[in-house]
């Protein structure tokens, strides 16, 4: 199998996503990886591995580029060139930790969409306090969904789950605002009906607030709401942390127990840190695009590229095009 | 002033209800308290006081009564009187812990809208890690915004916030998810036209992400966004204090220097419960309807007592309804 890999994308580019790659391929014996970007920054970091490649290119989109235009002029860009690899059939699956909207655009652009879904999907894993996690789709590929798309992201996010998850018959909820059946907005309460038509075990509403708690495996809403929802944990969390730490460091007694403690407050936060789950999956396009965190390390990359490499394994893009040619009337019905 | 309040309300009614009441009179000279509700459980908590007396009446909204439904029907509970008591002139302003959509319903049907005021919205005050909190509005009162609810909702954030929090110039920030002119939904871009022509200190769009941190004093969105963020940043926060306590209890080590630390932590969870801030009020109504936190203990109330004080002080509805009686003609043209 063979993953390209953004090598100038992210906060820590090329360094750690040099280091993650080298990792990867010590770990799994079937992957080859392309490096795409700066061949002589990317060297300085690399050591030579039969099952890694340079393709080398020296222009980068950056974070502050305007997503869709920057994908459509700099047809040299890192981030452009690894995912045209894929579409080429090079590569079976490509990664980046670089600018988001970008690597959207360039996954519909560049990859393409899988006949029959209207619109891609952001679906990051999140941490929970049991430290299951769960998948939460769509986090802003989309922001004025309908009905008909929400249910394609159920519908995607319960082949994930089963296939590199592991979890047997996930259990998908809709992000509302409350349990009972008919709460919500327009697009929430028509969500609801066609949800619970579909071929998936649709558990019904789930609340923001029981998230963490473990509320469902895969949750669905509109990308305006879970790219909400998802920067409201993140900046909460952070939030929280933040006073902590001046909590434990505000006078000699707090920092000689919180010195004690260190170490349980550190494995606390990395719970929160949801690398470990890998990047969060472009879902609905030709072949498997994956965005890493934009601040991965080696490990974050690592996660990432296995999450891609498992993603390839089990055939995600495979079954979710087969389920859309109509291998399942009743979800085709509800098209 | 006159104050009517549901004293079966919440889930420490009417214990807390009373001691919050009794509290705030010793504290307000110029208030006076009816207390709705069940005369002889009420008396139990009482001590005699000439400015708190006691409307009797045995009926009470319940948390799972179909809020629409129970105001209608059951219009001798003690939140449709209270309600009444300020409909009918009695009370300047009503205050419950109750049932949330209830109260809204009873504000809508009973107190009723300021003329002009499409919608009603709920607007509580959530805390940020440097104390000074932020007014958020709407949280759920209406799940399907219009642009023009959101320019109102504004309107009427930016004159609570001067009058009652003495904020002067309140800077309003739209809910959005980023902070780029463009960025969002149909409906987020069309509210940010709106506000920009409008006579509050609008400074653009804020991310979820920096609500704790202050970014803006009064943050405007619609019901369905308001409410999941508000959700998630509560569950969030109760989250990582769970995950905390497990930590801090772990082993006998832990435990120990747990124990130092205990003073700092319990402030540290207390900066995070908004109590303190007051109930939410339901913004838009003839008079000022507060929501009390279903939680609330004795000094909830009184917040919640001493905001609705300061909302009939500084004349906030009377304010509200004047600007929409064209004062300020450029507010008049954008609606």
């Amino acid at each position: 199998m063979k993953l390209a890999i953004d090598a100038m994308g992210g906060d820590h580019a090329p360094k750690e996503i040099v280091l993650g790659a080298l990792k990867a391929v010590n770990a799994f014996h079937n992957i080859h990886i392309t490096l795409v970007g700066d061949e002589q920054k990317i060297r300085e970091y690399l050591i030579d591995h039969e099952r890694i490649d340079i393709l080398h290119t020296d222009e980068v989109i950056l974070g502050t580029d305007e997503p869709v235009r920057a994908v459509r002029r700099k047809k040299k860009a890192s981030m452009v060139v690894a995912a045209r690899q894929v579409a080429e059939g090079y590569a079976d699956a490509c990664i980046s930790a670089g600018n988001t909207g970008a690597l959207m655009a360039a996954g519909l652009f560049v990859v393409g969409r899988i006949e029959g879904i209207e619109r891609p999907a952001l679906a990051p894993t999140l941490p929970t306090i049991g430290g299951e996690g769960f998948l939460m789709l769509d986090v802003g590929a989309n922001v004025d969904a309908k009905p008909e798309n929400i249910l394609q992201y159920a519908v995607m996010g319960s082949i994930y789950s089963e296939k590199v998850r592991a979890i047997s018959k996930p259990r998908v909820g809709l992000l509302n605002i409350g349990t009972e059946e008919k709460k919500g907005n327009e697009l929430a309460k028509q969500s609801f009906e066609l949800l619970q038509n579909a071929d998936i075990h649709f558990i019904g509403n789930v609340e923001a607030r029981d998230l963490l708690e473990g509320a469902a495996d895969v949750v669905v809403t509109d990308g305006f709401t879970g790219n909400m929802v998802l920067k409201t944990i993140e900046g909460t969390a952070l939030s929280v942390f933040k006073m902590l730490k001046s909590t434990l460091t505000a006078t000699l007694k707090s920092k000689l127990a919180a010195a004690v403690l260190k170490p349980d407050l550190v494995q606390l936060k990395n719970k929160m840190d949801y690398s470990e789950y890998g990047g969060a999956g472009l879902f609905g396009l030709k072949a498997p695009v994956i965005k890493a965190h934009g601040s991965s390390d080696a490990n974050g990359i690592f996660h990432a590229i296995r999450q891609a490499r498992e993603m390839v394994e089990k055939n995600v893009t495979g079954t979710i095009t087969e389920i859309l040619e109509n291998k399942r009337p009743q979800f085709q019905n509800e098209l």
